[in-house]
């Protein structure tokens, strides 16, 4: 007997979340959380809530929030969307952008909720293969013209190699498309400050780019589940004004997310010592004969050597075994690699010295 | 110049919420919050929180929450779906069962969001008019049916009038109607004990009934967005599995609904203390001619006398300039009346005092 949802939703699949033991054992490196806890100031603002102010509806359009991001990326509030996480961020942009039947655009491999947001909205999906490098095909712009791509998402630094697409090609791409690119910065805190990246800068020259940022990562607060968008206002205001939950965003969510911005400079010795410990790792792994591409994430891709004995689907269940979860794709081009989220000094000896017994 | 949203998008206009004033001085009847702040069981959850655990994602699922609201309404865990407030079920309800260009339907007058939301997604809104006493057309159903309605809200308590719709009703209602019945019970924790009503029994018997409730009012926490789904899990599962976004609701809401829930005699005492009032204020707005009908919501549409020498347009705006907000709808069959929320005893008082002066 078929059921009551349309066809599209009883014809699809959900999105497959990475395991969340709960058990405060498991060393967990599969989800790219950031290994440290958030500001003490965030902790504070916590404690200084009292829930009577929840007895009333939170600001709808979470202006607090959006004046600090204004300053923070050097534009005006009205550019601005807060969402529930990135992923309502990412949801938000296909209803408003793409209709059903239309095409979305991403690069093969990305980020695995992409297509599973696209059948909700019941879009056809555009997969464009990166070449062998984890690079962008020179002409990806064109092959989404050519498919009359709505909505294209591209995460950058780029899940799950990590690799960094400069702020040229970026542009470069955004004036060739005809459709709106969602430009997902998901990991874009732990990018290296010396390559000056600044994706924020190419919103006043382009009215069909998005950029979605997210406290999951940077801020520590995967779950608080605060995302945000930038862009022009005209691509920005119909989410805001009319595809938007009107009180997406609950009033603790607001006042802690606040809190964070106001302590960057927290945030941002966590980001450098990821990167100190990303380095560090990197060239572990590849001392024990792991292909793994310079990565500007807090996430590493590791190819299993070519030699080892163990096929990348059974160190993954061996770690598991032992305790330690990184992240396994079972899919082309990924079937040989895990993804290994960047953890404490501690916990990156841990999966070290897991591994080169394992390769050994 | 046509911007990048869907025509569908770019025609429909927006949610209009009411009033948020955040002077802390207002006296605020327009949005139906509960008087009385949250328990302090809530308060104790959030104090003992640490955003420590915020660091990793949340319970995708809110089990824990899922499993006191099992016990709560004699179900279980997998009839229940957690959202972001009652406005995200409502939504996820036209996401999951209702495809563009497909009828949804909704009494009339009835929550203005109905209509915006089934904009959003491209169906074609169908409007039954209430009769004279806001009670449901005795052909509803086959109304409905007539339409190839595949998803109808119903409000009970019916708002903005108050009127509750009886459960054999409902029964007769559901088994008639061929799509989805959404039965929005966002006020239902405010009905008279005495009537014994319970449409959660009605869950086992109908695989096309979803009801809808919100901890926005009942437990004080609006400003949380929580609010839930009940269902058969044919109806459920492709909510949870497919098109809720996975991570939905954070950390901290799981945390503080499971300890509303858990001290639910707290908030009866504010339900009761509700309800006293309302019967107060009905019966003074009632003694300055207003026409009351019998409200089992925490809120009365009051009917401007016929004599008065002012509008409901005018009242509402001269107690607006007395600083007491109330909502007014500018629309047909309301725009002679005001709908007043329940306040404290000194805030009712307040409001009573104003509005004998202005009709006097």
């Amino acid at each position: 007997m078929p059921g009551y949802e349309r066809e599209n939703i009883a014809r699809m699949s959900g999105y497959t979340w990475g395991e969340q033991p709960r058990d405060g054992e498991t060393l967990k490196l599969n989800t790219n959380e950031n290994p440290y806890p958030a500001s003490p100031e965030v902790q504070a603002a916590l404690a200084s809530f009292s829930v009577a102010e929840l007895r009333r509806y939170p600001d709808p359009l979470a202006n607090n929030l959006r004046d600090l991001l204004a300053r923070k990326h050097g534009l005006t509030r009205d550019s601005f969307v807060v969402t529930n996480g990135g992923d309502e961020a990412l949801r938000l942009a296909l209803t408003t952008f793409v209709d059903p039947g239309d095409a979305f655009g991403m690069a093969e491999p990305s980020y695995s909720l992409y297509p599973v947001l696209a059948a909700v909205q019941d879009a056809r999906v555009i997969k464009i293969p990166l070449r062998d490098d984890w690079s962008l095909p020179r002409d990806f712009a064109a092959q989404l013209n050519a498919s009359d791509v709505r909505l294209a998402c591209l995460v950058n630094p780029h899940a799950p190699s990590g690799i960094l697409l400069a702020e040229d090609q970026i542009a470069e791409l955004v004036s060739e498309f005809k459709g709106v690119l969602l430009l997902d910065e998901a990991y874009a805190d732990f990018i290296d400050p010396s390559f000056r990246y600044d994706a924020h800068r190419l919103v006043r020259a382009f009215d069909n780019l998005l950029i979605l940022r997210t406290f999951s990562k940077g801020y520590s607060l995967a779950g608080l589940r605060l995302g945000y968008l930038a862009g022009q206002e005209s691509v920005i205001d119909p989410i805001v004004s009319k595809t938007r939950d009107s009180y997406n965003i609950d009033g603790i969510s607001q006042a802690l997310g606040a809190a964070a911005i106001e302590d960057v400079s927290y945030a941002e010795d966590t980001w450098s010592a990821v990167r100190n410990d990303r380095r560090m790792v990197r060239d572990e792994l590849t001392d024990l004969g792991f292909d793994v591409p310079s990565s500007q994430a807090n996430f590493l891709l590791a190819s299993v050597p070519m030699d080892c004995r163990h096929s990348a689907a059974s160190i993954y269940e061996e770690l598991k075994r032992q305790g330690i979860l990184v992240r396994y794709f079972a899919q082309d081009r990924l079937d040989d690699k895990l993804r290994i989220t960047i953890g404490t000094p501690e916990e990156n000896r841990d999966l070290v010295d897991a591994l080169s017994v394992l390769v050994r």
